[in-house]
């Protein structure tokens, strides 16, 4: 659609600047979003911390990230943050939200204009509650078709993108495989490991250890400085170094992955993927193109030695197509309009609302954290219209 | 004012029913507001959790208390019990909140109905940004004349209210003085203490050791089960008998009261109080007639002998013409129908506008907590519209 003259604000979190000068993958995406936007014409607002960097308008309320102000109280600014939002909601054609599920709460005292959420993830089943009592007022985009909830109705699935210029593409592929991320079960690095040294294959893990005993029990003992190698945390430069030399990058993951920023970069680098058929694996690796779908280990080991034969071009091209910060903008540019246009999200489906009813307390796989599940059930947000 | 049909919203915290089995002051307040304008003829819709017991209208998120179940995300069914509220706003001619700060940062984006918050107490310097970044949107009442902000403007004072009916007047003086509440050292147990033992009384002293080591190093040593008694926690019909009984309740808090329940619980049994002329103790306590206000433990001591005269029944009468939950309501109706003439709050003073400049860890006795100071400062809350 064309954006010129649309009054967008965007939402980004407080925790750190927008865009983050480090950490911060939120807020990166909230940047992206804000900026591709306004490249191409739209009157964007960014709430955002004050000293966030941003060509648009910026509006803030509080002066720096919590994160980097401990005795800031995070509190009472998120929710000044939000508030000021929608005190100044009259001013914007659209709202888009990405700030978890919070502002949407706020939002159901009013009705105009628009608001779009993105949904960066469930992190446990009680918020579920949440999204389903807002769900009349907010549209969803998911950043991926297999990371969406079916009690809600999705706009679109908005993926994350990056921009592709700060990958170094190598044609010929390397020799050894690469695993990138955190020390965390979920993340398959015993898998890595396993299939590095049934294949013979040399393995560079550059991760930090999020998960101190597994890594202590489960990766440490493998590491021998040669076939098996811990690099540590790297960063930009280091890492794309990494990942361009390498013959493959590993992503057993035992959970289903919510996007897989890392698999886009290791693409554009020319690096296919080892990858688990789980999650929004299979909506990022072409099998047989860009990478391999494997059910398990076994699978995986087969097919090691075909990494060499995929053509590194079509990593990088597939990137280019689908993964960049252009398509993603393209993508939030069409959720927008359909946004504008219904103004109000549908009315749920009969399927939708049995959905809502649904015990999530068995699906462990889909929420970042299982607490401990309340004896009692919430009343009216899962009914509410 | 005419309460019959006005439609009042009366927002109570949910970490217990409304109104609390147990412990729980906020949800009595509010539900002796409820319950009061109820009974004059209001069309009151009480939000609090489900299994609360009014007799009017109740709305709510969630089934039981957060405290009652702690499975339950706290953070998530708050969030959408205040959403809920607003949803709502358009069914309410006025929305009184009794749920400290963040309910105003929801109410930001609507302007209507007027809302009026009782300000409970200030817990740090930081809350700050939010009453002075939402006070052109909320009335505001203070529970002391002593407990207000010079940044703010307020509609009223309106004290808590108690039900003298459940408290046992008794005209003749006791001969022992009594200590009630927590044992910490802004409360003065150990000022007490001190005066018990230069006067020769005994002091009874039923309260729970909030501060474990105060307790240990400055109380304890000192109890002797004869002259000084701990007698620990106690139950309503104890604690009446034990307020009865006395010769006066010793208050000597050492940071200004915001309100002191039990001084008015005390004056409703005949007991006089001997507390410090500090916070709102001036304001409960008739200084000469229903107890002594004291600067220090000298004029505290030099007081004990005159605290026989006192007429036991002027203590009553205090308390059965000021502090009722009748005169609260008196109070709040008041308010309630200056909020409806004036709609929204009126623009701050310039006074008012320095004081919210100022910095506010300066002044310690006016928080429950001073955290450490953060590096930055707030941006727009301090200078919002």
């Amino acid at each position: 659609m064309n954006l010129s003259g649309l009054r967008v604000a965007v939402l980004a979190p407080i925790t750190w600047p927008t865009p983050p000068p480090g950490y911060g993958p939120w807020e990166q995406v909230a940047f992206n979003i804000a900026d591709g936007m306004r490249r191409r014409g739209a009157d964007v607002t960014l709430f955002a911390t004050g000293n966030s960097a941003f060509e648009g308008k910026l509006e803030s309320v509080v002066p720096c990230g919590i994160g980097e102000d401990p005795h800031l109280n995070g509190e009472v600014f998120s929710a000044l943050h939000v508030g000021r939002l929608f005190e100044r909601a009259a001013d914007f054609d659209l709202i888009h939200n990405n700030l978890d599920w919070k502002p949407m709460t706020y939002a159901l005292g009013t009705k105009a204009p628009p608001l779009l959420t993105t949904i960066h993830g469930f992190s446990s089943p009680q918020i579920l509650a949440a999204y389903y009592a807002c769900a009349w007022r907010s549209f969803f985009c998911s950043i991926s078709d297999a990371d969406r909830d079916p009690g809600l109705s999705y706009l679109a699935t908005t993926y994350n993108g990056i921009d592709p210029s700060g990958f170094s593409f190598k044609e010929k592929p390397g020799e050894y495989l690469v695993f990138l991320g955190r020390f965390h079960p979920e993340k398959g690095a015993h898998l890595a490991i396993e299939i590095a040294k049934r294949t013979g294959k040399q393995l560079k893990m550059a991760a930090i250890p999020q998960d101190e005993r597994y890594f202590h029990d489960e990766i440490e003992p493998h590491i021998d400085g040669e076939q098996i190698q811990f690099l540590g945390e790297v960063q930009r430069e280091a890492r794309n170094e990494l990942l361009s030399n390498a013959l493959a990058l590993v992503h057993m993951n035992t959970r289903p992955e919510r996007f897989g920023l890392t698999l886009v970069e290791a693409m554009a680098c020319g690096t296919p993927v080892l990858g688990s058929r789980l999650g929004s694996v299979p909506e990022i690796v072409v099998d047989g193109a860009t990478g391999f779908l494997c059910d398990n280990v076994e699978q995986a080991v087969q097919k090691v030695s075909q990494l060499a034969s995929l053509d590194r071009k079509a990593c990088r091209a597939r990137v280019e197509e689908q993964f960049t910060v252009e398509r993603m903008v393209d993508r939030y540019s069409d959720a927008y309009a359909a946004a504008l246009e219904q103004k109000l999200p549908p009315a749920p489906a009969p399927e939708q609302l049995r959905w809502r009813e649904h015990d999530w307390w068995d699906r462990p796989m889909a929420f970042t954290d299982i607490p401990p599940k309340p004896k009692t059930q919430p009343l009216l947000p899962l009914k509410s219209s």
